[in-house]
């Protein structure tokens, strides 16, 4: 121990943002619309004063305060502890775990018509019968009772019950619901809220109100929680410090195990909320000098230094990482947790795998949406109408436009058409067949790109091995469809155009099926949301080209 | 503690499947083909002995035998500890961080013939020269590389490699080509890979690969570890059980907290690979009894009992559990890993969130993949072509069939498009568009599903909120198409018609669409995969037939 009386100091800070230097930025944002604002990845407007000296915004908690040497906020080796990460709501179960009959309520649903009771106390401000209510329900329950209250009600709901159990419930319902209905709140209500919500759900649920209305809330929060979430909120969304928690344990590296240990038993109680399972060390700077999982802190002997049993060189992540490099550090190490370092190397925040994982499966399911036309942000049904139906357009709009495009192919050959009519029939076969057969292959693409196992530039090799696939497969479904069309007309000619015509569309739409998303990819754009519309765009035209060209080629043997 | 002499025993179990009593049950696969099998989500036709006494099968770990007492193996409590779930292979860079310069490396790919290289050290059989290069690369560009290799190649790069460094790279590359790969090892070589795996991993393994493979490599296997494997091979790959890890550290709840972490101090290498963050405290037939986090271990007082610090009733799930309950209990609460019991409680496994959460992201991913179209597994372009084509053609032919039905319509209305040619163009747009509103409904309703916002039988709400959307972008959607038709053919009336018919469409694909997904779930299917082929069959014949018999019923405007 290089210190001597540093060993006896133990410096707590609470809710206190370490960023003491970092540059500040100001982002100004565009919102375009009351509703897209809240749905939108901007960070706020916010303008943070760069504070040299943090040290007199320290405020103890209460608990410690019997520890703190006389010394404090002087040169000594902080141990500093943000306010705890607030355990789950539901954790408190685990005293009172679901007994058989419990576990089998929460599988039942509750009627359709409760809901209507429970607004009913919402409009007679009982917050007792509403706490009562909710808190028998299994989550789901809940979530789909709070969904079928009006904006208004929810909001109402949220004023009336304790702020903790607010948070509670802002924690289960969809982002957007609680966003909306959080946004709706009295600025203190809503700061009171606030304070009970871990720092990465305070900076996640600010960043889809309005600014104003953010600025608004944050007035009414205590300051130093309200510089912590205004900290936070520098970072954009896709980042890792847009993501973090700022509630970690640090302690300076020169002290023993033991002083950890003994520390964190006289203060079981707050230490208990902690969900992180590392101890950081830091330097006397503040900056991240090791890790100390959990385990070792148990498993070393108590007469070592917490820099003898660190791991020195951590795993860490700078704090204005991109979120995909953050996927694949999650990928790349099985930690729980990952500490967050600014561009100097202050110990900053920590990443937690679920916090990863959960905005993981959120991406997944947004391409999955994406897919199915619902892009430029989630749609739930309890949105207003014109916001549903203006987002559903916008993307409506494009697809129309290519439509026609595609569709004016057949104009061109209108004669052959007036000659056989019985190929208006096949056209919307061969266009929708050929679009099945693509958005295959642009699935394979997608999933070969995500799992690494495909170069954007490889596309050589895709249509390779796409067009065999395609050829098989557009000779079999052909083959059908010629059949059909022979039996139906009596006509082999119509059936070889037809049939070739889709063999032929085919084998096109799987080889640009496979090689668009990797072109989309290349040209920096999402993949899965452009490849679709491009794809069935693309085919539509050559599907149609095809059996109309041929048949035109064809024209005698079809009249005759 | 109630029994003195038992404090002093310590007992270890390496290995041991603690599932004595376990009703064993037979299952009988059929494997339609090679490739099929690998994917098929099937388990194992195994029969385990039921064993009433494992006592004589225990192997201490050697560093451990010094501690045993004498009387190990009788009455003892016993201290179970499983062989050590290996910790990630890439853990060990942890002393040695990426410098800036491999961080830079990392994102530089390897050139596209790099492989090339790789496949001749395989054919040389030079293991170092493959292993040096293959460790100097990211994951990504290991994954890049391997997957470029022939499967007989990948295969044998897998029998040439440190059995270790083989298990670290079938952790990496995808499950598939792992599996792939592994089945064709001789199964001795198998066997000391399969050693190397964590217990989830084994069991995954070979779930992929056909039985008699897997019974062969279990052969070659130590009795004890493929009597583990065996015994979680019984439980469905959708069980609790099937995804559990047998790894975790039980302690008899009568211990005190010293005694545990003087145990754990004293064999400190052998604990440092747990990943488990909880010691389950057990009662003397095995049953759970409680769970006592690390965290709580590390802040108890030394002196007291196991007991004493333990949560008593912890929160924990059913082996036989199916998978959409262990996501249910992972999103009500926090924890990192949940216990696993059997029938009689006895405590058998543990559930880790991060396994959770990879299940739940591959299913994602399966519904991105499903709704694009490649149903019935997952296709990698290195798979034989007749496996792809055949998988394709699937779907593709259900598909020509729906196509076909919905277009027979057309040919039902033969005169009237003899009559107007123009309307042999727009009948493929309102088909296109139609399906395209739809499956945004059918996204909307998915993601309400999976929210739990809406229940299946609230049918009456989606359609009513659907066809106001519906409505709307029904008349902006045909008055674009309306007006483009009329300019085109300078035609008031296929204007109108054209128009009115895509409106009607819309409104009815946004209803069919939101509300199939809830027919689909109510009947008990997979909504993602059967809502969008069902929703455009039903939109194309009602759009065939709007358009057309509303021109039917105006032909004589249209004509004139």
């Amino acid at each position: 121990m290089r210190n001597a009386r540093a060993a006896n100091t133990i410096e707590v800070r609470v809710n206190e943002f370490p960023l003491a230097v970092r540059r500040v930025r100001e982002r100004r944002i565009v919102v375009p619309d009351h509703w897209a604002a809240k749905r939108s990845h901007q960070t706020l407007a916010v303008r943070r004063p760069v504070q040299e000296e943090v040290a007199h915004d320290f405020k103890p908690i209460p608990h410690f305060r019997h520890e703190l040497a006389p010394e404090m906020g002087r040169e000594g080796d902080p141990v500093r502890k943000m306010s705890p990460r607030r355990p789950h709501p539901l954790r408190k179960r685990i005293e009172q775990p679901m007994s058989p009959s419990q576990a089998e309520h929460s599988k039942t649903t509750t009627p359709d018509t409760d809901w209507k009771q429970l607004a009913g106390w919402v409009e007679r401000c009982d917050a007792p019968a509403i706490e009562a209510y909710l808190k028998q329900l299994s989550e789901t329950d809940r979530v789909h009772d709070l969904g079928r209250l009006t904006a208004d009600a929810r909001s109402e709901l949220l004023g009336l019950v304790h702020p903790e159990y607010a948070a509670d419930l802002i924690e289960e319902m969809p982002k957007l619901l609680a966003a909306e209905a959080f946004e709706d709140l009295t600025p203190d209500n809503a700061a009171e809220i606030l304070e009970e919500l871990a720092s990465d759900d305070q900076a996640n649920l600010l960043r889809h109100i309005e600014p104003e209305s953010a600025e608004a809330i944050l007035d009414h929060t205590p300051s130093l929680a309200a510089d912590s979430v205004r900290g936070l909120l520098e970072y954009s969304e896709d980042t890792a410090g847009g993501r973090m928690i700022t509630e970690y344990l640090a302690v300076p590296a020169t002290r023993s195990v033991q002083d950890v240990i003994d520390e964190m038993r006289a203060n079981v109680e707050e230490y208990a909320d902690y969900a992180v399972q590392y101890v950081y060390a830091v330097d006397q700077a503040g900056a991240l000098a090791g890790v100390v999982p959990l385990r070792e802190l148990l498993l070393a002997r108590p007469n070592r230094s917490i820099a003898s049993c660190m791991v020195n060189t951590p795993v860490k992540v700078r704090a204005d990482a991109h979120i995909t490099e953050v996927f694949e550090l999650f990928d790349e190490y099985d930690y729980i947790a990952v500490p967050v370092v600014s561009e100097d190397k202050t110990l900053v925040g920590a990443l937690l795998r679920e916090d990863v994982d959960e905005l993981r499966l959120d991406e997944a399911h947004e391409q999955e949406r994406n897919a199915r036309g619902i892009v430029g942000g989630e749609e739930l049904r309890s949105m207003p109408t014109a916001v549903r139906s203006s987002r559903r357009l916008a993307w409506l709009s494009i697809n129309i436009v290519l439509n026609v495009t595609a569709a004016s192919v057949i104009a061109l050959y209108e004669e052959t058409l007036q000659a056989v009519i019985a190929l208006a029939v096949f056209l919307p076969i061969i266009s929708d067949m050929s679009g099945c057969s693509g958005n295959q292959s642009v699935a394979v693409s997608l999933r070969e790109l995500s799992l690494g196992l495909i170069r954007p530039k490889e596309y050589r090799r895709v249509i390779a091995k796409e067009s065999i696939v395609g050829l098989i497969n557009g000779v079999v479904l052909g083959a059908i469809l010629g059949v059909l069309a022979w039996l139906w007309k009596d006509s082999v000619a119509l059936g070889l155009v037809v049939g070739s015509a889709l063999a032929l569309n085919t084998v096109v739409a799987v080889c640009i099926g496979g090689s668009v998303p990797l072109l989309v990819r290349r040209l920096g754009y999402d993949p899965a949301l452009a490849s679709g519309p491009m794809l069935t765009t693309v085919t539509d035209v050559c599907g149609f080209f095809l059996t109309l060209s041929i048949a035109t080629a064809a024209l005698s043997h079809l009249i005759a």
